[in-house]
């Protein structure tokens, strides 16, 4: 693969895995080819959303057709994306899909892309991936899918839009944390600085990003926060979130996901609990760790799994017995 | 002033003010003395702090003494830039200031060198800047006074060691939000991209400064946030602090910090209003506003003052009283 070093001097991390294409292979697909059908995955992100539209609004501005598809919808708070954007009319001729790396992550509305072999190209920077597609080009060390498309559109040479400088800035952003995670990179960077030599109105797509959040997820961040239990000498904070809770917020369930890195935001927790009930009796359990303790070890040995400072498991039981049961094992790890 | 282009082709902001010096007028004057004392401002945070150690540790390495001082000590939250520092003994020769626009603000403590012409060098990144100091280089364009010593210290030539690096990286990235609002410039991503190279383990760095609260901080936020009202077709928010809740909560004075940003946190929010007691009818008022208003002209109308999305202002009565008065003049502008 092309190690496109956008500036001289700044070493880049090698590449952990992945079957990696020239990206002026990749630039030729797009000059051969004239029908374009764009897939990105369900529960769509920032990155995937990015991908997709800058990868649309590229192919577009060669002169192709070009359409991008999900099977979830694509929700107002990425609006900015494609408030202008309208699906075109014809019959795809090839299928790209950006940041899937796996083809059960396309949804039930595009089951008839994830057979393999179905989808021509696939894009994407997870180790994970699947390699489904008849051609993927991986970058499991780049931040974001959009950093990828990125790097490959400058090499083409072709002037950019704003409209597409500004959805890989978001895609970038989101899968970074606004450059704050560890998975950010010199070249994240050197490209978001590129890209703001466009016209994208960073702070304001970062404050939607970030710092705006719904009313009711106001509200239920507020009761879940005033629920968090300290425990182990506060190296453990557990929340708790029932059936009954979800019910009486009286939001839409989506506004639930993601609350997991809460426990972890107090200070000197190491272990961070999200206990979520699924049904009576069945509880979903996030773990969240810092750098002392490793989350998918504590969630194998309740016969869950999942990365280093991120896994999960089910447990069954009423509420108290499955916080005893994890309380039990933080204990056992915390105080070995 | 030499504008430092990290990389060419990215357009920079043009300077809006400030006395300028050329960086090696500045790497001259770290040369010709040997005996530095490096002031930073009360309530310190982490431009400020950053800016000081970096530029301390950066003076010892070239052999001379350097010390830096504080009105308020110096946080634990930022310790990792000061975990091995000790003060060393000396008589100073040379004064510096850094991110200091004012000379108050250089605190109780502090007060001998807060007369005009006891600072014999200031740098700072702030367009009000007072140019109390003997020289001063202030550029109001850059997001940190840590990434115009980053700038400053890249023209000496001189290899920086990992603490120095991370010290800087820190100031830019707290003082930008990471790297999130609008003061951030393509220089400060090019700034972070190079300061990547060393061991700055960031990813700690910014959970840390943006991700971990105190248990107290949390306790606060979650209800302060419960007693969040909307008004006017959910336009604006307002959240109360009274000095009963202050005392209820049993945590530290500072946790009350730097709370005025929730009500804006909330979608379709434009106008965000914190209402904090100082005495008994007394409170300030602290009003944050999106780009559909200006926070300035608000606070005004009641006799304060401040920055066009952050301004702030003091009104006499009871608290349901000085609510009725803050709602009135808020429908009067969001609703002409």
């Amino acid at each position: 693969m092309t190690k496109t070093a956008l500036t001289p001097g700044i070493s880049m991390r090698s590449y952990r895995k992945g079957s990696q294409m020239d990206y002026s292979e990749i630039i030729d697909i797009f000059e051969s080819h004239d029908k374009f059908l764009i897939l990105t995955h369900k529960s769509p992100d920032g990155d995937t959303l990015g991908s997709g539209f800058g990868l649309c609004y590229f192919l577009r501005d060669m002169g192709k057709l070009a359409n991008v598809v999900n099977s979830d919808g694509f929700p107002n708070r990425y609006d900015f994306m494609y408030v202008d954007y309208a699906p075109q009319d014809f019959e795809p001729e090839y299928i790209i899909a950006v940041d899937i790396a796996d083809p059960t992550l396309m949804g039930s509305s595009l089951i008839e892309y994830q057979a393999p072999d179905v989808v021509d190209l696939c894009i994407d920077h997870h180790v994970s991936n699947k390699h489904f597609a008849k051609k993927s080009h991986v970058e499991g060390n780049t931040a974001a899918a959009a950093e990828i498309l990125y790097k490959i559109f400058k090499q083409s040479g072709r002037k950019l839009s704003d409209i597409i400088a500004k959805c890989l800035y978001t895609g970038m952003a989101t899968d970074t944390g606004c450059f704050k995670y560890e998975n950010t990179t010199p070249e994240t960077h050197l490209a978001a600085a590129e890209l703001m030599a466009y016209d994208i109105d960073f702070a304001n797509v970062n404050r939607k990003m970030f710092d705006v959040k719904s009313k009711g997820r106001i509200k239920i961040e507020q009761i879940v926060t005033g629920s968090m239990e300290y425990h182990i000498n506060d190296k453990c904070a557990i929340i708790s979130i029932t059936t009954e809770l979800m019910e009486s917020c009286g939001v839409d369930q989506a506004e639930f996901d993601g609350l997991a890195s809460i426990p972890l935001s107090a200070e000197g927790v190491v272990l961070g609990i999200t206990i979520k009930q699924r049904h009576e009796n069945v509880f979903k359990v996030s773990v969240r760790t810092t750098d002392e303790m490793d989350a998918s070890a504590f969630c194998n040995y309740f016969g869950g799994g999942g990365h280093i400072r991120a896994a999960g498991c089910e447990i069954k039981g009423t509420l108290e017995e499955v916080r005893a049961k994890l309380l039990e094992r933080a204990k056992q790890v915390l105080l070995a």
